[in-house]
């Protein structure tokens, strides 16, 4: 696979290579029973085994307690928008939101049928460059529960330590789960769509706190319900298997790594690498404030917007794509998630210094 | 890969050879692209190529008019179970459901939050096996529309024609969409999930008439409005990519077969056969009533639930997996969709015939 390009996309992203070729052998013939892994039936005992081996893996990867059940959805990370409300919010209750950005903004717009919503921190004013500080906002005693987005893909921000408060938090891992360790005790509910560091696009996690299960109000559609699906290991109706699939290649790679810690120094180490070329010239500028750096998404600007779609262009042709900024921030942006090696960290690297060199404001 | 099985199961089921040899090189590479399909952004040109390039094969296929919209969702059948009354039915308004089996009464029991819901046949006394005559039930005035499941997996039964009404249909057609030519517009909403006829699980096809998106209540969440994904040619969050993909390869090789009128041919032969054997012995029994019977599902009884047993192990031995019927009717079931190829019908039926011989009752 050496005709592979630097995958930078923001999601889907680059995947790791072991996991693709495993999944070629496995979508023909799966470990020689002479059929397909899409064609298997979620009933068989070869698809269960893999889920339960996927749950398990992810389970032992983020030292999950046994008081949670893992469950694996679809209708990605926005369906999970005003499922937590929906689920969780009795009717008439109030939550409270941090607004840092567009999944934030769009969670909060969800939620706000189901009850009261406290937007506690707003970074709209600052095009979302930071992520608020402890003493930046407060919580309502009454609020059923705090929720973050833990990683903002678009403006490159992101949580370095989460707030500490015994309200329950709630929180969109989407773009960083299992990039490093985290207490998951301390949320009551966390999801991830998977198409970032988890496998592709059309599988999403819920990880979930027991007692939460309960408080479904009973007008909820069965396929809506949490329960539902802890029920029955998320297999009430037909799961996405396939996607499923993938991520347990993907954990199995994320395991061989050295599981979570060593992901976590590898990720700083790339997030390093690129912040460094970028303090240290004026040419480059980063978006988020310096407290509130994602290691994820760096989202930077050049000295002029043809300069950055001449930049974007450029790395393109040299096999580096995906680099052209969201739209809310423009300019361009570096997506690194777990499976994005440091090769190709290293490569941007060189070609922005080689670039500012060659292309002067 | 001729070291396939033959592989009755219900679904996930078996899938084209083509589409799977394909899959498992792009999964590595796509095209020479240097990344895999999964990896790719849903944005990118290749990925809306492919997206575009499936909805209008579909089209194609199926002759779907352009006052329809096609939509590709997730979560599964089971998801349009309250999205369709959630969406179609005004709060306290009626609608009238026919009763054929597991998956319309599940159907019935979440349409039930959203308006009154007529169920004006019910097979439930009989274990489901048969389809109502016309004359057998009536559709109220107001009703909003006649919902009805076009082919019941675990009754093996399909409705042979649809209702003649002038009333607004909407049917799950999970089990047999594209195996025979159908009138859309006849419908004002039909549904499949992709794991019988269409490609893997964690795809839902939705085709739903124009006008029927602006129904829906204010109150509804974003991501179950329908005309949310209409408007935003189902990208307003990332699709499940690898399975539209999927669905494209599949529709590639159905039209490559001579499309659905080619195909309806062959499972009428395939379901002849088996049906020829079923009615030429007195050992084995269908479960469905002739005039009832699907061409995709065949449940049949043994004399004895001890030679049930005995049939579905020998068959699996000889590479003929998945025949054990669902529970609700016991015996077997050979599920035949459009990708089960013929020769794995005749190798089933030399089987069946050698089987009652060496095993009498």
């Amino acid at each position: 696979m050496n005709d592979r390009v630097f995958n930078f996309n923001a999601g889907p992203g680059t995947l790791p290579e072991a996991a693709l070729a495993q999944a070629a052998l496995d979508i023909v013939n799966y470990r020689g029973r002479g059929l397909g892994i899409m064609e298997m039936s979620h009933r068989s005992k070869e698809f269960m085994a893999i889920a339960d081996q996927t749950e398990a893996l992810l389970r032992e990867l983020m030292a999950i307690p046994d008081t949670y059940r893992v469950l694996f959805l679809q209708g990605g990370a926005s369906s999970q928008f005003f499922m937590v409300p929906m689920n969780l919010l009795a009717t008439g209750g109030t939550a409270t939101y941090l607004d840092t950005g567009t999944w934030a903004t769009k969670a909060i717009k969800e939620a706000q049928q189901f009850g009261t919503i406290d937007v506690a921190f707003s970074g709209k004013a600052e095009n979302y460059r930071r992520i608020p500080r402890p003493d930046e906002y407060r919580i309502d005693e009454d609020s059923s529960y705090l929720y973050l987005v833990s990683n903002n893909t678009i403006f490159g921000t992101q949580f370095a330590v989460f707030p500490d408060t015994t309200k329950m938090l709630v929180a969109d891992m989407s773009s960083d789960i299992l990039s490093r360790p985290i207490d998951v005790d301390r949320f009551g509910l966390i999801f991830a769509g998977a198409q970032k560091n988890l496998g592709p696009a059309g599988v999403t996690i819920v990880i979930v706190r027991d007692d939460l299960l309960e408080r479904t109000p009973d007008s909820v559609p069965t396929m809506l319900r949490y329960k539902t699906h802890a029920d029955k290991g998320s297999m009430f109706n037909t799961p996405p298997c396939f996607a499923i699939y993938v991520v347990g290649e993907v954990l199995k790679w994320l395991k061989a790594q050295g599981g979570v810690s060593a992901m976590a120094e590898r990720n700083e180490e790339k997030a390093r690498l690129l912040y460094r070329v970028i303090d240290s010239s004026h040419y480059y500028r980063g978006h988020a404030a310096s407290d509130s750096r994602s290691r994820m998404n760096i989202a930077f600007n050049l000295p002029s917007a043809e300069l950055e779609a001449k930049f974007v262009a450029e790395a393109t042709e040299q096999g580096m794509i995906g680099l052209k900024g969201h739209r809310s921030v423009g300019g361009c942006r570096a997506s690194i998630y777990n499976a994005f090696p440091i090769d190709g960290v290293r490569r941007l690297v060189a070609f922005m210094e080689d670039f500012a060199g060659a292309n002067p404001a």
